[in-house]
């Protein structure tokens, strides 16, 4: 991965799972961003993060709580600080939640609270962001993460098409409404932002062992992350409004 | 139509718009089902539904607000002892609500409201009125809407490839989001409740003249729901866990 392409990048939900890989192998990258921030809701509940940002200077830990629009309101007060007039090369939507529920199962509450997290406030951030984002995007040209980009980390179980067969036995009514609600708000996003130089895509990082994903899962998490930075930084304009999976494929919407 | 295949159908938000003319058409048919279950937030207010069940006597209209499941259960009890132990044969999810909403004026409130309505609300209708479904289906064999059937209406505005270009030019991160998580609903539901002979799918009844659809639509209300019923009327296995319009065509869930 050359990660000399970005000079700065926010990655969502970072005190576990797959976010708080993504800021550690960013950090630990021979050509690491200058700017790393990696945001969580409660970033004093993680040593992993603090640890990290003791380690590398070039990470910074900024509080985001991205269900309340007021934490994300003055989390861009801090991240355009720290950014200052370069802007913001690229925001990872990561920050998600998960229930496996089925048909038994599932509660009005439940699935109003995963689309809160999972498909509305990566929609806020965003938004929110955007000033941050143009900013970069208005010094720089063609596309990718050297410019300006939002990366939604989204998921296979969000495409309709493939909710069917032996693919439909992971039961959750929301965490799958969810993420296909994510993938039209990636691709509402491009059809918006593209005109500002600004890639869109969604990304599924594969079945991941982490608290979320399960002992059982496909990959490791540093198989999955590594897998994912190496996509990220190959990103061109054929990818915007795309879906990819960490592997580089791409994954139809279905 | 030959609408002597259903015994018996419920359609929510039937106080105007589509879902009038859904019992309206349904009512006035030569063959019309035995049993028409008008359901609306506030039936009182349409003097149309009030009119169409003086005429009809086969027309029974039921308080019903999707959004509470306190309101949900009232009804299905009501229509418990309206459809006996024939069961329901079709449970037709109508209600709905939109919002042409852009990057610049959408809101967190209007995102949640929409997915409460039109993507969480059908989930918990169907799975409340799943026990009559069940009734019905017992006491045929095949699939269809002679045996008994889930009909989400949704939109292409749900299908994230159909959301680039001109295509994309209605903006409303609410209701397209709302539409593509409705889209993984119906598919789900297709999933869990295809053994029990139950067909589910999503049906796009085309851009209406209606309070929602604007003056400009292409079609009439006649038009969608008269090429609607016809499509319903045809439905077979083939058709379980699919989308197609108000013509027939199928759909992608892209």
């Amino acid at each position: 991965m050359s990660s000399v392409l970005w000079k700065s990048v926010l990655v969502t939900g970072s005190s576990r799972g797959i976010g708080l890989q993504l800021v550690t192998e960013l950090a630990r990258s021979c050509n690491r961003p200058g700017i790393i921030i990696a945001t969580a809701r409660d970033p004093t509940t993680s040593t992993d993060l603090q640890e990290l940002s003791k380690t590398y200077p070039g990470v910074h830990i900024v509080k985001l709580d991205v269900d309340s629009q007021q934490s994300i309101s003055s989390a861009l007060e801090e991240v355009q600080s720290i950014v200052g007039n370069k802007g913001l090369n690229c925001l990872i939507n990561n920050a998600a939640i998960g229930f496996s529920m089925d048909l038994n199962t599932v509660t009005p509450e439940a699935m109003m609270k995963t689309f809160q997290t999972n498909s509305v406030s990566p929609l806020f951030v965003s938004k929110t962001f955007l000033p941050l984002l143009q900013t970069a995007a208005a010094q720089s040209s063609g596309m990718g993460i050297h410019r300006a980009a939002v990366i939604n980390i989204s998921s296979i179980l969000g495409s309709v098409e493939w909710t069917w067969g032996e693919s439909a036995n992971f039961k959750s009514y929301a965490y799958r409404t969810s993420k296909a609600a994510l993938n039209m708000l990636t691709r509402c996003l491009a059809v918006d932002l593209g005109s500002d130089g600004i890639l869109c895509m969604s990304l599924h990082p594969g079945w991941v062992k982490t608290d979320m994903g399960g002992p059982h899962a496909d990959l490791t998490v540093e198989e999955s992350v590594s897998g994912m930075l190496s996509v990220l930084s190959g990103l061109t304009e054929y990818d915007h409004g795309g879906f990819k999976d960490y592997r580089g494929q791409n994954l139809p919407w279905l």
